[in-house]
């Protein structure tokens, strides 16, 4: 039987059976962290090896000569163009290396956009009345605070199972010359772990903006992170748009934070050699060169693209555990009464649920209360704000396993409340 | 006799030999680059213990706690703020440890002042009808190319040789609300390696500007690059600020580009509690951490200050015999000739000097066709326009002794052939 199929008596059994439980284990003082898409310290051992690659100086002379100790190189060794041009299917002149951060490229792709505009910009969005993105949410709440602090308006549109809802945005695009962007992850998307259709990426190559300067701000963050032998697998965009005769539409973004090292790792965008050349230009003016030592770092220890493989099935055999106990525990625990659905991602980071409506809030509230920190409710949403309060993003992998056994039994416990309480007060 | 002094037949004479001079050295077909202030290889060899600090991952654990190889310390690690806090002369709640790159620290800096406006602001400066920055000339060309892109308008003011021309600021910041901001170099300035007085700095912190926004933009690049034993000695601006009741008046910025590794250093930026708190909020939005790790690989290899003091005296061993080659030829070559001027910097990276109005062009244009790079003539001053035509900067640290022999050798004929050339000009 369902929870909502239940008598009040029945309900009202069930929650203080629930609330017996949720004293106990708040009665522990647990302090748990699950609130944010972070590597396990065990992960972080994995690439340590790569602070070993450099044996001397001549060792730090990338394939074209160039000294990665000194100045120069703005758009990134070639070396390191190569390896991740080929990960990404990109040309080396279709590629830029840089920081740390492609959360700092996505950052500043937006800010040149508005204080210069893109590539084939009329002026910089800055100057237009009004600049909106469309969001397809739940999504990553950092996409929208970039939207947010740059006044940018942001509307939501739905996710399907396939991706997000095309009918809206081919429509929405076409109409509002205001539209600007979209904000997507195609791989795993955050927190859904949905992987984009061919059908989808290809209704979105063949996009027909009124916006000329309108993009697709492609933030491939999990284009590697697999959780099964048979993991999903996303078309490539800048191809399609080639076809499309949209090459320019497309800004691709992807990092080694979740391969080698969070903050430490190598920042990645990608397009047409016109999106390229117009960004490296104002970027000359922002920066002489990124860290080409950490780039040439990440390209001796990983070689090929057969390395970066060899290196992610290392973390996925840390983290599926993870994954599989954070399903088998909502399976055990929650199955079966009707309150609670979540997705089953074959890669990325995190799991996605979504309670009862008006359900989200007060169950990351009783979490919080008894010692575990999730991402808070609404943070998937733009503006912060989740129109039925319902989802929540789970973040499994930093916690060890028996640390994230305890949250996730708060967790369970929490969602159960929540929703016998909303039920009861109906 | 000076060169002006000479009848024309004598300058006639004068600049056949010298001709004969240029010839024999273009004949040999050199290719040499002194055109940017950049570290030698065997500067770049002194750091590479750097790259041993690290033993295991505990080794990747900050002062407090914080592991290096995760996200999270935006505004940097404690350790680091210790120590470039004390190099700076500031408090750890008034610093921020960047990624890679000052430069990038003050086009950012800019670039959220255009778009969010600074701490105090009463609207963003994109939201301005005009802003203008004073620009201290000679100074750095990037400094102003950032003005450039973001469609700042420069006001060129007088370099003296305590400082810039601080009557004309004064009454200009007071009277125009436009001026929002001033380039200053204020240890060893770019190009002229002049050390701002204590006068100077005062008057600075005292200043009294229209806009309530006015920002000082004190780019400390040299602070610790001293070339003799006598070094030049400045105030501390914040310090200063404080006192005269105009802390946030001033962002401080500084790197280890040129101290460790240009492109691989840590970059780092200064400012009362206010500017540091405003300034994390939006870069809050723009990245999650720059690269830990290496900031702690400074931190572990210098320890303190004395030993960033001490891995400057190499540099100063390696690059002061260059400098002195420079000041050296130009003194056997051209002196008493009354057509070049220079500076005897007690630090920092270039050797400024000025040709007889006219000529700066001309003799880089005569160094390129006989294989010597120099900075652009006019990259010195604002918009690449020197209004005399007569400022060249001289970068002697790049290359080897001996290449910087021929190098300057060339130099010098190419000084005296557009002299004479000019001279018979008129």
């Amino acid at each position: 039987m369902t929870l909502t199929e239940m008598s009040r008596e029945q309900i009202s059994a069930f929650k203080s059976e629930c609330e017996k439980e949720y004293e106990e284990y708040k009665a522990m003082g647990m302090k748990l962290d699950m609130s944010r898409g972070k590597p396990g310290a065990d992960q972080l051992d994995i690439a340590m090896p790569m602070f070993d690659v450099f044996t001397n100086a001549a060792s730090m002379i990338a394939d074209d000569g160039t000294d990665c100790r000194n100045y120069g190189a703005l758009t990134g060794i070639s070396d390191a163009k190569k390896l991740f041009g080929e990960l990404l299917g990109v040309g080396t002149d279709e590629i830029i290396i840089g920081g740390n951060s492609s959360l700092a490229m996505m950052y500043d792709t937006v800010s040149r956009a508005v204080t210069h505009g893109v590539y084939g910009s009329d002026k910089p969005w800055g100057k237009c009345e009004k600049v909106k993105f469309l969001c397809p949410a739940p999504g990553y709440d950092r996409h929208f605070a970039i939207c947010e602090t740059f006044g940018i308006e942001m509307i939501t549109v739905p996710m399907h199972s396939d991706g997000p809802d095309m009918d809206m945005i081919e429509k929405l695009v076409s109409e509002d010359e205001a539209i600007k962007g979209i904000w997507c992850v195609p791989l795993y998307s955050n927190p859904d772990g949905i992987a984009y259709s061919d059908e989808v990426v290809r209704r979105f190559a063949r996009l027909s903006p009124k916006a000329k300067d309108f993009r697709i701000f492609w933030d491939n963050a999990y284009c590697v992170h697999h959780l099964t032998d048979t993991p999903d697998h996303i078309l490539n965009i800048l191809d399609e748009c080639k076809k499309a005769g949209n090459e320019d539409m497309v800004f691709i973004f992807a990092s080694t934070s979740k391969i080698s090292f969070p903050g430490a790792g190598v920042a990645i965008m990608a397009g047409s050699v016109n999106n390229m050349k117009h960004t490296a230009k104002i970027m000359g003016i922002q920066c002489i060169s990124y860290d080409k030592i950490n780039q040439l770092r990440h390209v001796k220890y990983f070689k090929d693209v057969d390395g970066i493989m060899a290196h992610m099935a290392k973390h996925r055999a840390i983290i599926a555990p993870k994954f599989k106990m954070v399903l088998d525990m909502l399976d055990s625990s929650i199955g079966g009464l009707g309150i609670l659905e979540w997705n089953k991602p074959n890669g990325g980071y995190f799991v996605s649920v979504n309670t009862l409506d008006g359900c989200a809030k007060r169950t990351v509230q009783l979490c919080k209360e008894a010692g575990v920190v999730l991402t808070g409710a609404g943070a998937t949403f733009p503006y912060g704000k989740d129109p039925n309060d319902r989802n929540i993003r789970i973040a499994p992998t930093y916690p060890p396993l028996n640390e994230l056994e305890a949250a996730m039994k708060i967790f369970c416990v929490s969602v159960k409340l929540a929703a016998a309480e909303k039920l009861l007060e109906a």
